[in-house]
């Protein structure tokens, strides 16, 4: 149990490496399969890094887990964006009933979907005037997080719903990587113009407010100051993902900032991670520059949901299927060019 | 039974178009789904284009049907693979024996596969002197490919193997779009540098041979000239698809050249057809490009076998089972931004 944001600290110190060994083992199992060196393309790389974090020269991915948590904002208030709070549990139920878009991309990533909300009738502080979150708040938040990823797990996607949480997600960005919040801010589920105003200038008076903390430079701090429950819970559940070695494939604008909070935290703290997808939100391709990934698709998606990466995770398995279930050239008696 | 060039041509000049009412009544529930108006990107013109195929506003994607196409080359002989032609025969094992990167593709994406080997034994004609197929081998091989597709299958996906048929493919789409050979001829399965340089060789010699009949400009005769007994077994076969209304997804540059044809055949002869992948055979792009075309994929492969457009079935998965299966913000109750 995370009593203080040093007893969550104390989890990132301790952060595992990937296992260098299965790595190189999955590569010699590589080279001698039936297609020409290389002709597998970013397929090879994933199968070669996901071998490492599972620990097997030739790993299997059955169990995908994809984890939604939601939040509500006190930021909200400030009219940022195109939906009212009230979306937020609405669309809650719609998860719970398997209407909305990430139930059918479960389903066809073959994925168990568990939902996770917790105080939705109680929004964050409104971060252009006060801290998001107290420690307690905080570190409840963080386990919340932790406690929702199943160690059996092959694989781990966490999505979103928090209506105002790109407003959090851009002050979190731009405390991180710099650059101010007309750099960070945008349309989110399609906000107008003025709405985007108030937006960026809730953003601006968030990081002035926090301004003292943002230069002390810890990040669990920073993610109490302007975070909320559904990112301070993804940035938990990144952490327990890495402590099992189990894979991530991280999602939109708001799941990239919260899996920041790792990367800030811990040199290679996201190691175990890849980008699913680059959204339609232009923040995410800058945030995605910052975390030096590279993308598996781009469908223009801006839904959040966890969306973007489920629509990735087919990928995953195609790249594990080739690399576990191919013969090689010795079982198939094919010539190989030498 | 196609006994002439010409009853392949009537097929052509008979191909039925979308359903511009089911594709309207699929946008009018793809409007009231729960996610905000565009939230789905480039999924949500996926399942518009999948429904206008299809003839319904709520379509299935159950049956995908992957088949394998095989043929021997007689250009081959000189040189321009970094594998010998026997490979061909070798692989087609493979696929029949489960060891293949299709194999364990076709499995992910949920497809049944059927592999289509015809006259390995008997090579085409080297294009370099000769036409690569009689009129009666083209016919025979149009409709191999046009009896391979499952009139049940909701989408299909064509792949090859046939050592030379990058070869052949660089050929065609040099007598389709111009640019000579050095435009259109790459690595293909990794050949070294000679091998590069006797392949541009061999292409320009089939374009200087075949010019008559690409100055006439018949791309059913070009085909014919220039191509190969996969290669023709892919153009009937996606034409078949067309007649059949069934959505297909295409490969890598083999795959797109054999679809060439029916583009230059036909105006909109492709709208049934969406690019899975592009393959780091820099000359697909080119192809692509002159096709109009936006891959769905971008992962570097680039081994054929219908690979790319294999691990781009989820996504058009992805596209439908959101379409078909979310519910409205009426059904939900949800909060619409109205």
């Amino acid at each position: 149990m995370f009593k203080t944001i040093e007893d969550f600290k104390a989890e990132l110190a301790g952060f595992p490496s990937a296992d260098a060994a299965a790595r190189q083992a999955a590569a010699l199992r590589n080279a001698g399969l039936t297609k020409p060196a290389g002709a597998l393309g970013r397929l090879e790389d994933l199968a070669l890094w996901y071998a490492s974090w599972r620990g097997s020269d030739r790993p299997v991915l059955d169990r995908v887990q994809i984890a939604i948590f939601a939040g509500s904002h006190g930021v909200a208030a400030r009219g940022v964006s195109a939906y009212p709070p009230e979306v937020t549990a609405q669309m809650v139920g719609n998860f719970r009933a398997g209407g909305a878009a990430i139930n059918q991309l479960a389903q066809v990533a073959g994925a168990r979907l568990t939902v996770h909300a917790a105080d939705l009738d109680r929004p964050t502080g409104d971060i252009a005037e006060a801290a998001a979150m107290s420690e307690a708040d905080l570190c409840a938040a963080l386990q919340s997080g932790w406690d929702a990823v199943d160690p059996e797990a092959d694989l781990f996607v966490a999505g979103e719903m928090g209506i105002g949480n790109t407003t959090v997600a851009a002050a979190l960005a731009a405390a991180f990587y710099g650059g101010g919040a007309g750099t960070w801010v945008g349309r989110g589920t399609g906000v107008d113009d003025p709405g985007l105003a108030r937006k960026a200038a809730a953003v601006e008076a968030a990081l002035d407010t926090h301004a003292a903390a943002i230069e002390a430079g810890d990040p669990v701090e920073i993610l109490r100051c302007l975070g909320g429950r559904e990112v301070a819970a993804m940035t938990g559940a990144y952490a327990r993902a890495r402590v099992l070695r189990i894979p991530v494939i991280l999602d939109g604008f708001i799941s990239c900032a919260a899996a920041s909070v790792l990367s800030q935290a811990v040199w290679g703290g996201l190691d175990h991670a890849i980008a699913g997808h680059c959204s339609a939100e232009a923040a995410h391709l800058r945030l995605l520059d910052a975390l030096k990934m590279e993308p598996l698709l781009r469908l223009g998606l801006r839904l959040g949901e966890g969306s973007g990466a489920a629509a990735a995770v087919p990928i995953l398995r195609a790249a594990v299927a080739c690399h576990s279930g191919m013969a090689s050239f010795g079982e198939a008696g094919v010539s190989d060019r030498d």
